[in-house]
């Protein structure tokens, strides 16, 4: 059963309307989904959430199984009840996060055939995720879209390790795929499995890791690694590469991504779905997504500013409050002006995508594409 | 015009129904005014304080004055419009918070006939706070109910000090008076003001205080000083004579009280006003006030506890969510977490006033200071 379908594609790029089935409801693509790493988007209650029009979120397999553990979270009756979101939940597998402890802190880490031999940033000790294992610990949560279990390389890397990760990715894949429709016979709901396609920025790597995980099947594929190179640079053509080797019958997956403007360009080149912490860690820094561009609160121009953040925006912070309040609040570190500016900014985001949609229905897509660009 | 007006009295004991009437509506007595020390109630938006059921909150006119200033509040309207609350706000008189600082840091600060002189915590600077200073920004943030500026001691103080506390304390309430006065000229609603009684622990002095106060007049009269000794132990007697000194058909306010256990003692008392840190501070750590007493909400013992934080109360946090995922969200240091204590704490209190005054209307409050005193 194909859980996706495709519902309208414009006419002058890839860009497309498309729409996700699960038991937690539809998710209207392209659709963004704010990080709730740790069971919580940071800052917001569930309601607050609810508010702002997230269709979705991404919630993290590796910090949920080592903190407060998967079995609590199935004793609860799984995420969605232990939250209280009863909208779609999508969970990684697992393999960005460990290449993420491993290479922006001290812990140590191996990849083996096996899996993924890493040092808990908890307790020290060294724990081993397996394809499998992380399988089983996304279904102990329930969630309604599982990522296979990935070993995760940065565009540059050496062309042995690429090839490596390519092997292990697909092989990892597989072992994925089995467990999942093992798990899946006792389920009824067992959700999309998507799988990331590696192979940093090596073209034909990438159509090497497409092709081998093409031949497994998966109900979806996704951009894996990281989506820029290192000066920044959104890597669009790789993009643009690794979404036409997809098949246009399943959900893309640009992970990470990103800025208004790389989504934009992400959805222009076919991608349906998104995640990235930009906009609630600019939140809490105090950077805000605006109609007229990013505004940064502290600066000295908005202490008597008392217009809202963004006058184009139906949020709560921008509805009720202005910027020199919000200001305020920042300068003294109030816990509330991070709450309010994270309603705004995942509202922002909930409002693009819905902007997006409308243009793709429309056929106005290149205009708004045009618009948002220019706000950089 | 009084501003006040008693409603009913307990036969059993000095307990008593009221309403303060302001332009921001009205408070019905007794009441908790929780802080909102800096235009915010830490970690809540004014939607999640007005769902607490609040009634009015306690603002700070140092801190206010120093970050953002009160000419900026002015310009935005008010602290009222500022923070878009729209029922009443008390700030103090700005005595006891620069007493608080001087004793609680390395910052220095002087007591004169003048004022009292300080350095800001912010830049270092000296400032002085004097009586018609503290009026006028009060003023300026268009609070409902004015403290006149205090000398405050703390019980235990040395007789000369103490002599001096109550001089000073007269000596500048008759200057709030004063401007109060001035300034309320050119307002169509200055509200009430109130003074604070000092005197430490010792009743001769209290009576010599509260003797200086009433003899200039004002809209109500607060205990002044730590309602707690050196111990931590409720000075009952003190805060009962004090009480006793004051008009019956003015309103009373315990400054500082307190735990529940204090609050329904200081009703017994005849005290109408309360407002403490306890319930917004102890929610940020983790503390919880529930019906069955505090529950300190880390213990390994809620660990697997899928039950409401308290089963009897109405507030958003219980009627969703679990100890289970409230004790995660403190175990990985989620701010969401200390949003959804403190929505509960401030709701526990708001509740807890609502139940002393039926209590009080039904003549049924000795039963529930009973249950309270048991719960500590």
């Amino acid at each position: 059963m194909n859980l996706f379908s495709l519902i309208k594609q414009t006419d002058s790029c890839k860009a497309r309307l498309g729409k996700i089935t699960t038991s937690h409801g539809e998710i209207v693509t392209p659709a963004f989904m704010p990080d709730a790493t740790r069971g919580a988007v940071q800052t917001l209650t569930t309601e607050e959430l609810v508010a702002t029009g997230t269709q979705a979120i991404v919630a993290n397999t590796l910090h949920l199984y080592l903190k407060p553990g998967s079995e609590l979270i199935t004793q609860a009756g799984g995420l969605h009840r232990f939250m209280q979101w009863d909208k779609p939940i999508l969970t990684d597998g697992g393999g960005f996060q460990i290449y993420s402890l491993i290479h922006t802190s001290n812990l140590k880490g191996k990849v083996t055939e096996q899996g993924m031999h890493f040092q808990s940033p908890l307790d020290g000790g060294m724990h081993l995720l397996t394809p499998e294992k992380s399988q089983e610990i996304q279904f102990a949560l329930g969630s309604d879209i599982k990522l296979a279990f990935d070993d995760c390389v940065h565009p540059g890397v050496s062309p042995e390790r690429n090839h490596e990760s390519v092997e292990f990715t697909t092989l990892w894949s597989n072992r994925a795929r089995k467990r999942f429709d093992e798990l899946a016979t006792d389920t009824d709901n067992p959700g999309l499995l998507l799988a990331i396609v590696q192979g940093g920025d090596d073209l034909d790597m990438r159509r090497k890791s497409f092709e081998g995980l093409a031949e497994i099947g998966f109900d979806g594929y996704c951009y894996g690694g990281w989506p820029l190179d290192s000066e920044g640079t959104f890597l669009e053509d790789l993009l643009g590469y690794t979404a036409e080797l997809m098949p246009a019958d399943k959900p893309k997956y640009a992970m990470g991504v990103g800025t208004p403007q790389d989504i934009v360009r992400s959805v222009a080149l076919g991608y349906d779905l998104f995640d990235c912490v930009l906009p609630t860690r600019n939140a809490r820094h105090g950077y805000f997504y605006t109609s007229g561009g990013v505004i940064r609160i502290k600066k000295k121009q908005f202490q008597n500013d008392f217009s809202p953040l963004d006058p184009e925006c139906d949020c709560y912070t921008c509805r009720n409050h202005s910027r020199a309040y919000l200001r305020h609040l920042f300068n003294v570190n109030e816990a509330a002006g991070k709450t309010l500016a994270t309603m705004h900014n995942v509202r922002f985001y909930a409002r693009l995508m819905e902007r997006i949609r409308e243009s793709i229905e429309n056929q106005t897509f290149d205009a708004l594409k045009k618009e948002i660009l220019a706000l950089a």
